[in-house]
């Protein structure tokens, strides 16, 4: 029933995900605005992911790959390396099954994300500040303690439980949606909703929101091959992986196209979500509305089901950015 | 079927505003939180309020005043003095029926919530920023237009109207509620509720939010008489206006108790729910949940329905408060 960690998932994982999680994630609701709609002269429904649990679709993912497991293997625990949303999520999902979670942080992560990470009951591993060292790190722990790895977006468990988001958000429109939007960073949940967009009556193109700073999903598909060689340099801090291989394999075809828009296009967009939606959520959230706002001629008319992947934000550090986009 | 202006409105006068607004208003949704649950040692039920349109449960009374009107009222249009969410709601609900709105706003208003009622469709009329030159400002506006004088919160119509946000939150959560709180400025929300509290099969006790540099309702009741005489100094802005004379006479009974919270303590409370719920809601909003916090030996166990009045909120002046409270 459960595809290995690392072979492609299909819709049929999605829809075995949307079932694995259902007792433990939360169907979140679907916003929205009619002045926002005013504004992009299209009709968008946002799935309110924010309002997931552990504030972020993530849970989505990390709930399906730490119900996938066998009671063996769910006996050793889970691992991963992240100091973000991923992390935080794993570790609740984890609590979901009273199983141990180990997560990988490097030296200098934000205190208030370890700080959730804990919260939820993981244990906290330091490492150096590279990918070697969380990945050494990783694998030792692995050898150690027997504990699965769940990367937090190549892992087709993930994939097929971010895929869960879109399957809802369809399923809340009664279908009545014509194209899809969501943000794209590692691919996890990029790759799920193409596999989501894909299956339905009337197959549906997939937009991917994408910060100017970490743009190599658009250079990818661009190009016709994974562009890895980049320096992320974006306030979307959930947006700021790398394109996976998996990932890239389930997007890289003509009905997905990303779309790529500025810091500054996603800070004003924020804005606006927190103004008319009533909603915190994350700059990595808002580059949706952004890309909405920016291609508007691309959507013109259009019913766009768009995700707002999550809310968690430092407080004290927005009004820093709202200052700058005063109206 | 509709009360005078200036008559007390009765449980049946909410029923009616029910299924008058309900063509017009939100089912706002009822949100909770598991960590909120349990700092606060109690079942929180939140009526989102700050989702409904314009952005405050303002919006339920306005409505109803301008739908009790006879078409012969109607056509003169309405009229208030306000600077803040009444207006704006009574711009709108006004709107919805294609009526004239004038508002009288005091020199000195903020200019975002005059641009509100503005792109609502209303007329503004500026005067001094003295109570006298604003009521002197409508008598003349009622006798130049013969429009219907809508007053924010002594008017019968609208303390029905806003009593259908506790009618509804009860609904939505199936009766099973112990105590209703909510935030008291002029009142006319606090009086709603009460009206509706008393109806129930088993009355539900009121508990009134109210800030320390407005407390005169904490003053009335407790010196069993209206006290007038103070001058607001809160950063909740929907709360500064004078408890109303009917209002007075509706909460002015053993079963309504008003609980003071000091700002610093509604700061901490509103960046909670921003951090928890992901909701924007203004600092009169939050109120109550500083009421839970400070009083919660009050609250101990109970099922606990609390209206989250509105979200209008400046977002540049957010962070400078939330600055002043970081953990």
């Amino acid at each position: 029933m459960n595809p290995p960690a690392q072979t492609l998932p299909a819709f049929a994982d999605v829809l075995a995900a949307a079932a694995r999680i259902a007792p433990y994630a939360h169907a979140t609701p679907v916003l929205h605005s009619r002045s926002i709609d005013a504004l992009v002269g299209a009709q968008v429904r946002f799935k309110a992911e924010h309002l997931q649990r552990a504030g972020a679709f993530k849970f989505r993912g990390a709930c399906n790959a730490v119900w996938s497991l066998t009671d063996e293997q769910a006996a050793r625990g889970v691992v991963t390396h992240s100091s973000g949303n991923h992390g935080a999520a794993l570790a609740l999902a984890a609590r979901t099954r009273g199983i141990a979670c180990h997560v990988v942080v490097p030296e200098g992560a934000v205190k208030s994300k370890l700080a959730a990470i804990e919260a939820a009951g993981a244990t906290l591993h330091h490492c150096a500040p590279t990918i070697a060292a969380r990945e050494a790190a990783c694998a030792a722990l692995q050898r150690d303690t027997g504990a699965v790895l769940v990367h937090p977006y190549t892992d087709a468990r993930v994939i097929a439980g971010q895929g869960t988001a879109a399957l809802e958000l369809i399923n809340q429109c009664d279908g009545a949606l014509d194209v899809l939007l969501v943000p794209v960073g590692g691919g996890g949940l990029a790759s799920g909703t193409a596999l989501v967009a894909r299956a339905q009556p009337q197959p549906m193109r997939v937009f991917l929101a994408e910060p100017a700073g970490a743009a190599e999903t658009a250079a990818s598909l661009a190009a016709g091959h994974r562009v890895t060689a980049f320096v992320p340099d974006t306030i979307c801090d959930g947006l700021r992986g790398t394109l996976g291989e998996p990932n890239f394999a389930l997007l890289g075809a003509p009905d997905v196209e990303a779309l790529v828009v500025d810091d500054a296009e996603t800070v004003a967009a924020m804005r606006l979500l927190w103004a008319r939606l009533k909603q915190v959520v994350e700059p990595s959230s808002a580059t949706v509305l952004a890309a909405l706002l920016r291609y508007r001629e691309r959507f013109a008319g259009l019913r766009v089901g768009a995700v707002l992947s999550g809310g968690n934000v430092d407080l004290d550090a927005i009004a820093g950015l709202f200052g700058n986009t005063r109206p």
